[in-house]
């Protein structure tokens, strides 16, 4: 035994785990060394080189890049194409995005194949698909369960211990005849928001190397981005499945608790849920909002039956109205939490929209002063995020004497649980902030009669653009979310340009607390130099009351169209 | 100050507060001493009283007693009958049903006839009803918050402290159009079985005096048996809506979590709301399934908007198709927890239930094995219920130095809040439970397809017939389904008659432990006179997956209609 493997037994657990995911790559499938990255601290937009590598055959680049969900299942269960080379072009494209940008944990692609041929034969042997996401290629964060495939959420202590049965959302897309091609990448811990542990490394945006892909999603994120995935499916407790979806300028999704199957995965804690503090959701990450729609129109309608913590739903019915005059939509706009003032060019993005919106018929566009319950959630959020302490992670990290990531440090230690009597106060604030809530979206008239305002919120996914790497700054304007239980979603808008910059321009106003204060350093010339945001996705996100998810998506809709409608956003 | 008020404060309190409710009721709606109980431990069935007393009139009787909650709302609102008489009847029934099993703890008749005057101006004004319930008369738990009325749940420190605002429910149903008049007795502490408390004594059931009338909701159990009340409003953790409603032979519905508005409730409790540990739900008591559907159409809808413990939810929709082939409904029967063996009247009364349904057309009817799942809820609950601990009753009980009623004394006692290790380590294994418990309903077919098995479930109510007076047994039969949050609802069956006494039989087999050990006795001639069950109701419960209330409620309908379709239950 060498000393390194005493002094450091994460190490040799590590390079084990990798060269076993390299090894996984077939020998053509690998990038010439022209099209890998440089690592000089440069941007390095990787986004197109899929399409000048020559790996990918012309009709896998129109099967990767070319098709909605919808339309790959259609051309699959017309045998226009089979799930066989749907699945080869998905595989070999991730293979190339994660030659690219580390987004990968566990390459699935000879089970996935495997999987494809069996759909296949299964379409022409009964003449029927068999379930409604029949051949659909989707990769899956790396806390999910995959029987026989390592959990290991990037710590060597999980590495090697293969999964002994699936996640229920696992089963549950299994029998819709979805294909698991990947497993993604995740930061150490889990709660950090960009995606980099020592057993796999840091996944890169391959937008522009020197910000962050995101995290803790952050692989998913990446990965269908660069449409080596249909669908990638997060979790998101602080903003996880909205903060690689941003970061990445795609769409993603976070339902409301009880949407999606959401329990029996890996999360490095003692417990087996967060139900009696906080609970994480899992949701879709893609590439549109029809894609999120095809995911969630067959997920949720069924989840009820295959996990204990979700509840009814169906996915559409009725035409929908909105709750203005005539059925017109109203959309509230919340330019700001009141703990972390939005920089410069998070509110032009909010300002256009609300123009570009405004410009369409049937939508009606209202400002909304910043409710001080919203402002409160951000620390109540943290706190009930914390509740749970850390002894299981730490133990995890010190059974083979792995170091702390280097944002963790400083930011993470051993702590235990709090106290039931503490916990229970945070439930309690949590009712009486959720009850405050109530009436932004409701108000009651003359007649005592109750009666909705808005059907969806535009507001700031971060107080920042996606900020340089390790520099993601607070989470409220995301975890608010998750503490009201309030599904929300996020719209690429349109990518930071020269006009953004203002270079020699200063923000103005006074911090309001040492969040605001981070946050205004991510603007400030003398320690960011903001051409490190040029060409890198501005979004939205768009919020609905407690288990309106359907209605969500489309709203979702609704503003994707209109933003679509003009030019400007064609950069994206 | 006498040494009274200084050894004992609340005696003083209690004696004004009773001196206060008895003076609410006018002296030409006192009954004659003649049709009071007689105390003698008869069991005196006084529910005909209201009908030969005299003081209701011919008209009143018919108000009372022959409309369904829809057919008097219909009345009033097509000008056949006035809100003010409609509500003068019931106030008067209820004043007459308090003066024979002291069920009401605050009189409203005053604001109660001053806001149905207001209904029918309102009508004549606008030629429409206030709301969808305009005129409807109901009732309310006392620990419902009534703006300018006490909710002291019978503890003498909490009297005399009006109300501040109303809970979100009355708010609800105030504009839907509902007049609220009386709230209703509670045991001591909330959480016993029997309604009996030092502020306002005990409420006795109006079937028969030597048995329980149930709790913790048995102000209402009694009050809507009495057709004091169209509509009940009670709670339920343990079965405080479904045991008083078995015990007075009525129907009761414990509604799924999120259904009906909840919270902003006098508890007793040191805390806000249970959601950290296990949490109680509100539900209607009622004469008929009708009824109770008439209520939760209109509020269940509406919940969202009022409360933030509620969730969207529509009542209606599709007609109904059962989960078995060409669309039969399809029901398991539960007929034994493997805690406590029913004894056999309970069993005799499933039993019948299940040729009875079974002879209807479109109904399967299957036999279901113990689940273990089903068996260790009932511990959990117990430990989940007391996790909060009990500081914050006990001081109000020692602020007033109150005695413990009988039946908490050696059960009842100060005790702190578990630790949050603890409690977290419940909450997993109830997801634990959960899981288990899914598979109950669902199964997965060859194809990988998850499907339903079952539309309802029945089982008993409780172990044993309506009990003597503060001798009701373990709760496990209807805290699981608070533990599993499925909605659970009692129908009444028949009355237990004299051949269910079979006196001299044992009942056989052996103890499974303390708890059925208790429960055997109840049947053990040796100690219960097998008599007091004469003429009690037995009842069963019905229960579906969680949030499918209104599956339930048809659900109800349907199991209901077979029963009555057959003469012998014509008795209750």
């Amino acid at each position: 035994m060498s000393s390194c493997e005493v002094d450091a037994p994460w190490k040799e657990i590590a390079r084990r785990k990798r060269a076993e995911r390299d090894a996984a790559i077939p020998a053509d499938w690998k990038l010439d060394q022209k099209h890998l990255p440089k690592e000089i601290g440069e941007p390095e937009n990787v986004l197109s080189v899929p399409d000048q590598c020559g790996i990918l055959t012309a009709k896998e680049l129109k099967i990767t890049s070319r098709y909605s969900a919808r339309g790959l299942i259609s051309g699959i269960t017309s045998n226009h194409l089979t799930a066989k080379e749907v699945t080869a072009a998905f595989c070999k494209r991730a293979a190339i995005a994660q030659q690219l940008s580390n987004c990968l944990t566990e390459l699935l692609f000879t089970s996935a194949l495997q999987r494809a041929e069996s759909l296949d034969k299964h379409l022409a042997e009964y003449g029927k698909p068999f379930g409604p996401l029949h051949g659909l290629p989707i990769s899956m964060k790396d806390s999910f369960n995959v029987t026989g495939v390592d959990s290991s959420i990037g710590i060597a202590a999980l590495c090697f211990k293969p999964a002994k049965s699936n996640s229920p959302l696992v089963d549950l897309l299994l029998s819709l005849g979805c294909v698991i091609i990947a497993k993604t990448n995740v930061p150490q811990t889990l709660a950090a928001l960009d995606s980099n542990n020592n057993v796999f490394g840091r996944t890169m945006n391959p937008i522009n190397r020197l910000v962050t892909a995101g995290g803790s999603s952050g692989g998913e994120g990446v990965l269908v981005a660069m449409k080596g995935s249909m669908i990638g499916v997060g979790t998101d407790i602080g903003g996880s499945i909205r903060i690689p979806a941003m970061c990445n300028g795609i769409y993603g999704f976070k339902p409301s608790s009880g949407r999606v199957p959401h329990g029996g995965q890996e999360a490095g804690s003692l417990y087996e849920n967060g139900r009696a503090a906080i609970e994480a959701v899992t949701g879709p990450i893609a590439r549109s909002v029809q894609d999120l729609d095809t995911f969630l129109k067959e997920v949720v309608p069924r989840a009820e039956m295959w996990a204990e913590d979700c509840v009814p739903g169906n996915w559409g019915g009725k035409e929908m109205k909105g709750c203005g005059k005539n059925g017109t939509f109203v959309v509230g706009i919340m330019r700001r939490d009141g703990n972390c003032e939005p920089l410069p060019p998070v509110l032009k993005v909010i300002e256009e929209v609300k123009q570009k919106v405004t410009r369409v018929g049937n939508i009606e566009v209202v400002d909304i002063p910043t409710p001080l319950a919203w402002t409160n959630c951000q620390g109540l959020a943290n706190r009930l995020m914390a509740a749970n302490g850390t002894t299981r992670m730490v133990d995890l990290l010190e059974e083979t004497k792995e170091p702390l990531a280097p944002w963790m440090q400083g930011r993470f230690k051993r702590s235990q649980a709090r106290s039931f009597a503490e916990v229970r106060d945070m439930q309690a604030q949590r009712s009486s902030l959720e009850r405050r809530m109530l009436d932004i979206w409701y108000h009651t008239d003359n007649d005592g009669l109750r009666k909705r305002k808005f059907d969806a919120l535009i507001c700031p996914v971060a107080p920042h653009p996606v900020p340089p790497i390790d520099r993601w700054n607070a989470v409220g304007y995301t975890s608010s979310f998750v503490l009201l239980d309030y599904p929300a979603a996020v719209i690429p808008v349109r990518r930071f340009d020269e006009g953004d910059l203002e270079l020699g321009k200063e923000m103005g106003g006074s911090s309001l607390g040492s969040w605001d204060k981070r946050n205004r350093q991510l603007w400030d010339e003398k320690i960011t130099d903001r051409k490190v945001y040029l060409d890198t996705p501005l979004s939205i996100q768009v919020v609905a009351p407690k288990l309106h998810d359907f209605e969500l998506c489309r709203m979702m809709d609704v503003i994707d169209r209109a933003l679509r409608a003009t030019g400007r956003d064609s950069k994206l």
